[in-house]
């Protein structure tokens, strides 16, 4: 069985992350790597969602993952034993990664899925960054991410919205996970999609259950079509 | 309709946040204040843990929140609605309050307290601080509080002690919440009780629903007996 592999990240000597972050947006273009900076809270499923979209991305596009954490490397265990190269991103305790901690994790991946080069798996069309699980810190730095995708999980209520607003503000894309718990929680659709829209009109919102698979294939197509956008 | 106060807090100044927690701490226990801070992720039931408290502590104890969050006011609003003196603490996008920062929201209690002053109601036992949802950054800040206390949702996972360590490390008391959903979601007691024992062997666990009341009871009355120890 192949091991993750561990990166413990450094911490940025940038002054300037946005102009950072603009700088590796335009070498992914350059390189067509479509990065997807994926954030939420602690447990709303970013793992789960991304083994879930494995099963439609497999043969139709080539992609990774960059899963971080603070302490720990069962992520991307979980990742690699899927067949999905990935490596682990250790924050040393930091609530968030900026656009250099997201380069050094990029240049792992990319020394990683060189290791095991061959004419199908040379190169990435995709990658995520599973960022902290956190609803504050990381919605404060840009990554350098062509988008950026955050869960709210059916439990975790339809308030977030309007406690966190800068996180649905940044975000390009909302995922709404666990819907096969809505039964079970009271949770407020149109609640949620109000406070979501007043503060960012453009939002795309799918709703999902990882776990059963529902909605999951549109969002993956829905993925799969801005990867191919971003390459083009 | 009484309307709750918000109280934008200013960014600490002072460099040993240590020391002044200490202070802090033993100016409480002077006062005769138990301050606790509640802390978790987002949406693992803060507040409605402490509506589903506060049957029990009616009536027991002169009790009071303070709800800190980074730019909405319906936790402190829920909470005076429901009849508990509470204030609402703006973080100003900060992810974590300080020692500094929750003495300017006990400043602001007490002069809520002070304006509606009769023989019932003035001066508080228990306090609670409802820090900023989020597992990372308020671990890293000692508050001057008597008890830590953290919550896990049970739709969160069993992974989280593993995941976000300094957490458990630094809580003295969990609360698992959210049980009666244990039969829709994959939650492992035992593993999440030997990953929490592990990093922190004296730590309490509680396993609590707030929206259907069970264990709240116990919860309480461990909470009121560690609050009679701090002021005795």
């Amino acid at each position: 069985m192949e091991l993750a592999k561990v990166i413990e990240l450094k911490e940025s000597i940038l002054e300037n992350n946005d102009q950072d972050a603009q700088v590796l947006r335009d070498e992914l273009k350059e390189k067509k790597i479509c990065l997807i900076n994926l954030m939420s809270s602690p447990g709303s499923g970013k793992t789960t969602t991304l083994l879930a979209l494995n099963e439609y991305f497999k043969g139709k596009i080539r992609w990774g993952v960059m899963e971080a954490d603070i302490d720990s490397s069962v992520d991307a265990q979980t990742m690699l034993d899927a067949g999905v190269p990935s490596v682990q991103l250790h924050t040393g305790g930091m609530c968030h990664l900026d656009a250099d901690m997201t380069r050094q994790g990029i240049r792992a991946m990319e020394s990683h899925i060189a290791e095991k080069s061959d004419s199908e798996k040379s190169g990435l069309d995709l990658l995520f960054l599973e960022n902290i699980g956190n609803l504050v810190c990381p919605a404060e730095f840009d990554t350098g991410a062509a988008l950026n995708m955050t869960i709210l999980s059916v439990p975790e209520g339809d308030d977030k919205p309007a406690k966190y607003p800068l996180m649905y503000e940044v975000a390009d894309l909302l995922v709404v996970n666990k819907i096969d718990a809505l039964a079970v929680f009271d949770f407020d659709k149109e609640r949620m999609e109000r406070d979501v829209l007043t503060r960012n009109p453009d939002m795309k919102i799918f709703y999902i259950s990882a776990l059963t698979g529902e909605g999951v294939e549109e969002l993956a197509s829905y993925l799969i079509e801005k990867t191919k956008e971003w390459n083009a």
